[in-house]
């Protein structure tokens, strides 16, 4: 039997965080021995909001390529590809852009929100939304894209994705209507475990923006910095305060990282009752993460050492995908009548 | 000296008529000789309004093919080639759509115009700007896209065209601030000679979409009907009557095609005097466009029998303008350092 295939990725404007690791890093590391995986590097996606900055997605393209590797993913069952080096996925946008009104764009609440947390510089200050790139507002049809391009069963993203997910069925739909049943329409797949890790500040979700997150790549001096620096119960002054563990990001992370769970609520009760200090508990979640990361580091700096093997992993991940994606955009252009040699 | 470089092109949406004649064919013509020129036959562009009609344009991009060759457009030396075979227009697309605002394209005169003169079935009837398809749009910057993926020196446009290369030339001087000096900065042409033929009707335009249009290809029977049906100077009763020449599209076609304007100034000053019957007049003209049409018929017959030839001079056509865009598309990925491989 066919396996389904999976479409999955990350827009390389910055090296890969704990948060990405925990929401969906790891479920691409279980999922590629059952699915037929592709994982896009989005640069063409990643200019949609930095044109100016051609450097940084350059920059990070090679650095989440190296992220994926040192975390499990295994290039010779997973494909891993650049999304500007697929044209086809630029000619899907442009076909399904004319199935897409402007309105039903800007309704899209995560475009919404992504256009809130952007500070866009333009001359239209005054109307948030008419301010942003075109590139921008088309970003969902792009998407769009992406997934329909590999013909994707499933697309593992976390539930404030849903209305992307939407937004490509939509198009899905109207294209199979309008030109006949050619696109498989994908379905979402929420990870079941925690998906959004608390920045080391203690706001809501760790984000590169945001400047709270600990890399993959951090070295062990920086790790200690940032942990035994994090944000924890502002109440717990002295050790023998009670402490609350629920809005303590310290015991989020231990939540999500210990591997010995049972032990973890026996000193989740000990903070709550009192007499457990902060920089116990963050010097055993420090113990933690310098052993989950410290493999992840060492297979980093191996695969940094051979660039060029790095730049061959993807050269032939993105032959692959465009083997794929021409199969797709044959059949679409066959069903659009604009298959004309 | 390499010679300077235009590109031209049309939407197939319908055959050529009088309008497009001495519009835009007729200086196709004279220029081929002196430029490089590269015909677009604007496929993807005609899909953004007509989505849900893909035989229509499937159908008119071999109309507007025979147009080209019945006219007198030299495959031997002009570029012909079709919109969506050029992947690289696409590309360019979206790269250049990060570089414009959704205001500054709503602002467009000509889009703004073209919103008003279609009725775009959508939800959202009380915004007509935002109820278009994204992708009519976003029709300025595709343009951009045709115009430099030939780095062409020269557009030969109308008048009414002029912010549509406007737009063409704010993206060409945004990407080479941003990215370095890659992009040609295209001028403008306009024709020295009469570009808008009235319809049949009376109305300022000879337009497909208003029903007033004698085609290319209108048979001898349809065109002498059309002839004599056409709409003159409606206080011109009798035929002594004093009759107006000015605001009679029997005699702006005349001074469009007669080639004895000598005897037509004569002419229209028995019109002007009283005396001078429109039977007549129509008449005159109908012979005159029948001398006219009779070789560029003829010619239409001609290439209309053998499709297969129209398609390999299409084929030779769009390879020819995939080598030419290729070029500037790797150009651009490499200032926009995505050139990884």
């Amino acid at each position: 039997m066919k396996k389904k295939i999976i479409l999955t990725g990350d827009r390389p404007t910055g090296p890969l965080h704990l948060g990405h690791y925990v929401g969906s890093l790891e479920a691409r590391i279980a999922l590629q021995n059952e699915y037929n995986q592709f994982v896009i590097i989005a640069d063409t996606q990643a200019l949609t909001d930095n044109a100016e900055n051609p450097e940084k997605v350059r920059k990070n393209v090679m650095e989440v390529t190296l992220d994926y590797l040192a975390v499990g993913i295994d290039p010779n069952i997973t494909t891993i590809f650049i999304q500007s080096l697929i044209p086809e996925i630029a000619e899907l946008t442009m076909y399904y852009m004319n199935l897409v009104s402007v309105s039903r764009l800007k309704r899209n609440p995560t475009v919404k929100q992504e256009i809130k947390q952007r500070n866009f510089s333009n001359e239209d200050k005054d109307n948030s939304e008419d301010s942003i790139p075109l590139g921008f507002l088309a970003y969902p049809v792009n998407q769009a894209a992406d997934i329909t391009a590999f013909q994707a069963d499933l697309v593992p993203v976390g539930e404030d994705q849903r209305p992307m997910i939407e937004q490509t069925l939509e198009i899905v739909r109207k294209f199979n209507r309008i030109y006949g049943n050619v696109l498989v329409e994908p379905v979402i797949k929420v990870p079941d475990r925690i998906t959004r890790l608390p920045g080391i500040d203690g706001t809501a979700k760790m984000s590169k923006s945001l400047g709270n997150a600990i890399y993959l790549s951090d070295s062990p001096d920086v790790l200690k910095k940032k942990v035994m620096g994090m944000f924890t119960d502002p109440n717990h002054l002295n050790v023998s305060d009670p402490g609350n563990v629920e809005e303590n990001p310290v015991f989020s992370f231990l939540r999500a990282f210990d591997p010995d769970q049972e032990a973890l609520l026996q000193m989740e009760q000990n903070y709550q009752r009192g007499g457990l200090g902060d920089v116990k508990v963050k010097q055993h979640l420090l113990y933690i993460l310098q052993q989950m990361l410290e493999p992840i580091r060492k297979r980093r700096e191996y695969f940094a050492q051979d660039k060029g093997e790095i730049m061959h992993i993807l050269e032939k991940g993105t032959a692959k995908a465009r083997e794929v994606s021409a199969k797709t955009l044959s059949d679409v252009r066959k069903a659009m009548l604009i298959n004309y040699f």
